[in-house]
């Protein structure tokens, strides 16, 4: 089995010039901060990259920028879902041709879709490419749920070989390794379960969250990774009251937010997406404090 | 206030011929029964329609054809939705070139949107076009669940005019005439809720059911009309079966099926969807045959 | 079928004293004024007279003290669940005794039932009476939600012959006509969906409501009963604010709260019950006068 | 802060004789087997022991057996729960009176309570007894779901110095150390949350599962308490499929049938609560055999 990442997979965002178009300058540069603060993979494309809401072509000139810029340094997972398996198929088909180390699939609703065209939908695209792909669940984004059994069903597929899980619930993981043994290669979306995900033996952490505290992201891993149990408790409790704010209010705002407070100017979110109100980025310049992200005294 | 929808409002499918493209003349020929069997209006790119799974060339071309066909002999209510601003507007600009009656815009979600969010996006293409809006509210496919609060703010701006219910949950239109007044234009989207909907004081009935039922449908809305509650309820529950069947199943699966089974031949489904698995296609040809769409006696 | 039910099926409270005892006094006059201002039937001992409260004592009080002062005007349900099986048939008996019209049952949960413990329990306690028996679905309040197919499987049981629905989901109504026929005898227990379930068939609206506004209740109900469709909506919406407040903030403290601002002392609720916070009595107190319940002019 | 507890607290059942008599015999042998096994809580009349369907003699009589039998070798949790205060605070005194270390509150409803009923409620018990109390969170059963918020209220009272958390989602767990710090003693209550409770921070875990397997439950206490992560794990995912299907077929019927497996008689479960179905019980003894409970070789 292929499943290339592990540790602490990073989601840039998709930044934009004032004009709305995609900022390839910055987009570079904060994969390059990422990888010299040392994460494990890189996965542009991503609910944080908003996906969704960028054009075909501006999907591949992402996927560009970032694999360029990553230079192999780290694996890339690139994001390639779209309501239909044609879309979908050709997305993956260009990310392998960059150079993706993996892609990923989310099963995006409008209609609900049954199990057999959930699995009919990763059989296609997986015919049409040799690149490992990581099925990725999340209800409160894509709309569908997928149960640990169809889950299994799809990592049955040859190249399908990972699972992203992002509902926030560990009894999940618990079932799919129940189901699927020890060995399958599942990882965590869902930053404010990342302490018992990885207890639970995820492979890794996918997340928005390096943008801001790489060095404690990385952290929690490597106390895992000893068995320091203690330690990781502690680390994790540390980094919580971020993890819950970021996904409490989206990632693209939140982290589109904490750019700008840090110092980095970020163009405005494709709209209907608006930026984090006043009185949230207030909040957030609290736990930035907190954290010793941003100097302390006197919060405005 | 204008409200130019009222009555049966019929949605037709987007049907595609085997290569896969919108197959226009059988378009053309499902509007065209619809209007003729008395339907008040016609409503393509709708859910039924599969308007999500479309590219922005076909979405324009289904406008076309559908507007061109119904030649103003009713009016004509056309989805315009996209997950960004900048597409609605430029898909609502279009249909109000074409000649559209009204628009209507669910508001689509990958990253939940706040209620600032979403009143921004209607009014940003409401500002855009001087064309009647319907909001249209479905968090089953969607993704978002607008409040009966939310929807009363989306009724303040100048041309959203009108609001689409698909909740199923007679409560929140009971809800919505009280915040909004006894003159609120709602309409019913849940086929199985026609009938306490038109009770609650809906102007018409949003449905793919006239591919199928239009006697039906329209008999039901007169009864109303004419205020015959106990006519009403009885055509009602004799269309039940279908309501139901249709709405568990995924419309476009469903009426397909439906259309198949009455002798006309569309093409495949866009994938991911499917066509109806064979079991539930037999449970179909039952409930047509006891509403003597389909010649009874023995069935297969 | 023995179904004793139709119309406005009232439910008194359990008022107390000061020093918490049933007020029997008080409780025999409020149910003698329901049945004056033209109720249909009494129902002591549902969620509204808080049943589950009180002791075993207590309960076969309250019910002596209903039928006794009901006297045969009107039929009287009287609510005879308990958690167990063997309390439950204890009072179903006490009732019988007692001379009840009917009896209902709300299975209660603290473990979830399986189905066939549900239909074991109300088979037990139909066994041991010959009193008709209502059975009341409401998941809000009893924990279980019985499905369409567990009430169509209970109206099998010879007794069972009347099923009270509480889940506001008038689909469910629908569902039950589909199953069971257009005969079953079903009965509304959500106030908000009074219009919509008469609509759907409902034989009987059970409600504290008269306990305020009876002549609303029952000129819905009349307005229904003569096919006065445009009549009946027009009670319903005059009546909704009330209705969905009382549901909103509990039957027990919205209803002592508004016996209370009508001049009727009503005693404590049992704790850990409380009285209604003032900020909500002062909304109901403007709901009241809007209905010309109390005086208007300026509001407190 | 007086939290008498930790490790492994054991929850037994309730049994009953042939004729439907708290069988003290039989609860005294399997509460000292507990003891003996190295349980280090003993927690009579929980969920697992059916408190709700026994009558407040039933009540009396099972502390009472417990605590004498348990005599002291190790903390006893009594619980007292009623859907009225004042029961509440009589079973409370009670268990006080008979030397309980502590006693267990679940706040139970039939009305949904508000924030403040609830407060009111533990607040009023609290104060008639100086007694530890331990506040129990379990909405599945009780109805009602205590959030982290109300929770942190509650440990302000001075003798609720405890919270047993049975949602089965860590993450309230997490929100509770956020709230009110590291050195809260919180107890998890969900059978499959036992690792990712342990690593969030619980000092102990509330269960059922010493009737079967004492010494798995207490390997991973101990694993947890020396740091040993991979320990942790490999004893949790071994002990998985049984607490799994234990909370899956609800603690008494599942108890009752591994106790009948492995060759204890148990009386019939109180009704509506029936025994476990026979395919149920073939699933548990498969369980059962793999974990070594039961000799292998051919299942019947």
């Amino acid at each position: 089995m292929n499943a290339p990442l592990k540790g602490i997979v990073a989601y840039p965002i998709t930044p934009f010039t004032t004009s709305g178009r995609v900022d390839e300058a910055l987009l570079g540069r904060i994969v390059d901060d990422m990888v010299k603060a040392g994460v494990h993979a890189i996965a542009p494309l991503g609910s944080t990259g908003v996906l969704p809401y960028l054009s075909d072509e501006e999907r591949e000139q992402v996927a560009e920028v970032v694999i360029q810029r990553v230079a192999g340094r780290v694996p890339t997972l690139v994001g390639v879902s779209s309501l239909t398996t044609e879309r979908t198929l050709h997305h993956a088909r260009h990310a392998e041709k960059l150079g993706a180390s993996a892609v990923m699939i989310i099963p995006m609703s409008y209609w609900k879709l049954s199990d057999a065209e959930i699995v009919g939908h990763f059989d296609a695209v997986a015919r049409g490419i040799s690149t490992p792909i990581a099925a990725y669940n999340n209800p409160a984004t894509g709309g569908l749920d997928l149960s640990p059994d169809v889950i299994s069903r799809l990592l049955e597929i040859p190249n399908v070989t990972m699972v992203k899980e992002s509902t926030g619930d560990v009894n999940r993981m618990h079932r799919l390794v129940q189901l699927c043994g020890e060995d399958v290669a599942f990882y965590n979306g869902s930053n404010p379960l990342a302490l018992a995900a990885f207890v639970a033996g995820a492979r890794g952490w996918c997340t928005a969250a390096p943008h801001i505290i790489p060095k404690l992201n990385l952290e929690l891993y490597e106390a895992i990774q000893r068995g320091d149990l203690a330690g990781a408790r502690r680390s994790f409790y540390r980094q919580l009251p971020l993890l819950r704010f970021i996904v409490a209010h989206g990632l693209p705002r939140a982290i589109t937010a904490a750019l700008e407070l840090m110092g980095t100017t970020v163009g405005p979110l494709r709209a209907p997406l608006r930026a984090l109100p006043p009185e949230h980025v207030a909040e957030l310049r609290q736990i930035l404090v907190e954290l010793e992200v941003l100097p302390g005294g006197r919060v405005s």
